[in-house]
């Protein structure tokens, strides 16, 4: 089963766009789960998996959140990956990017080595650092257009002939959608800028958003500008806002109230 | 002792301005390591670093060769990482790029987890994704300019206002070095970006340039325009072109004889 089959497949059985971002953080999780457990980061994405995955169409993993535990945290990257119920959607996010000859190996580290089914790549690179992971083509490669940051407008605003890079990015997203296995990063704090690109890709083309929650980006737009017609085809990310709702012993009963309200939230507007 | 001190100090000891890539790829390393070895990764990457340690200023590890390895790479780039001698610079070539609050993870990953001197960083989201690198003063992170690859005029050619991104992007890295921990990415295959990059940056701001070797990059016109007035600050790098010189049981020999070749013919353009 490709990407879109299994986003398809699982908007409609969770009847959800959300995608909670599994984004771990020895700061944040409970305390007690570092004196109960021998596997305390284990322990917690697990008991948020449990809690969500009948509310989500995809989990989302930052791979800055796994690197920075080394070695431990690959391990820990590669039990979560399996743990996650296979009709459920896996992202990486990763950024990454590279020429040519070395994106093929990120990304078939991605793709096979951690089997993800999708994942997010940078284009400042150009053509040739993004073909690589188009290979794939049942897997789906999420562009960085606009990112959600404040500093996102430095260089994605500049404006080339009157338009601006995103809206440049954005437009060669469309021709490298050959297989359709293109995706688009779009951050919900720029609902202008998902208004433009939307319109720009049409109704076919993923968008991952993130930027809703502790970010600030409003849902109502966020679901009005970043769907297509069919009100489908936005995936739409919250980490920190869902995953460290409570920092007690009910966390996972938090997440999994947090997710349930945003799920709902974003399907008021659909 | 800081990144500086650490590159002024080696680039005198083995009057160099040669950086080796260890890339490691399962398809290009001598077979017979994969018999006689239990670890043949690392008995290659040992076998290089032996042979060249006198050679080189600094080894830089594309990240993308050693993800693709699953937990087993980060095993064996750990181990890589502490066997390079202290007085050689080590680069980790992630091109990692997120917004503020995941950028200080890969910040906390790559120069604490992993150890790194320096890192390279892609400036897609610009100022706020790269400040968290830039907090650790004593390191170095190489943003991306002008990237090596045959693609990479489709964004960083862009005019601005007469000016293209590039030049842009090198005007913001001169900008942010407040701490003296900036450097920029420019590869060799552009040899008039590198002019005017090197103009643009002044005598006091490193350059990573890789391209030349397998990718084509010009040795005279790389000392000549990526070196500052002392014809120092700028690591060149080759990975292909000396790692597999030889795919026999003479490989590390072979390393060391093509290293030292470049290394001459850079000199001689010094």
């Amino acid at each position: 089963m490709n990407f879109r089959e299994k986003l398809r497949g699982i908007t409609q059985e969770n009847n959800s766009l959300l995608c909670v971002g599994l984004d771990i953080d020895s700061e944040k999780i409970p305390d007690f789960l570092f004196k109960n457990s021998n596997d305390p980061y284990f322990e917690f994405n697990k008991s948020i998996i449990d809690a969500t995955k009948d509310i989500v169409c995809a989990y989302k993993l930052n791979m800055a959140f796994y690197e920075v535990l080394g070695i431990e945290g690959f391990i820990l990257l590669e039990k979560t990956i399996n743990y996650i119920p296979k009709n459920i959607l896996i992202i990486l996010d990763g950024k990454r990017n590279d020429i040519g000859n070395t994106a093929k190996k990120y990304a078939k580290a991605f793709f096979e080595t951690f089997n993800a089914d999708a994942i997010t790549i940078n284009p400042y690179l150009g053509k040739d650092g993004i073909v690589p992971f188009l290979d794939y083509k049942d897997k789906c490669s999420f562009i960085l257009c606009r990112t959600s940051n404040p500093s996102a407008g430095d260089f994605q605003d500049l404006n080339f002939a009157n338009k601006p890079l995103f809206s440049i990015v954005a437009t060669k997203i469309k021709e490298w959608n050959i297989f359709d296995n293109c995706g688009a990063v779009v951050g919900a704090t720029y609902p202008n800028e998902l208004k433009i690109i939307r319109k720009k890709l049409g109704d076919n083309i993923p968008l991952l958003v993130p930027g809703i929650g502790k970010q600030g980006g409003d849902i109502s737009t966020t679901v009005k500008y970043g769907t297509n017609k069919k009100k489908e085809m936005a995936i739409i990310n919250s980490s920190r806002g869902i995953i460290y709702a409570s920092d007690d012993k009910d966390f996972a009963d938090s997440a999994r109230k947090s997710a349930l309200l945003l799920k709902n939230e974003i399907n008021l507007y659909r």
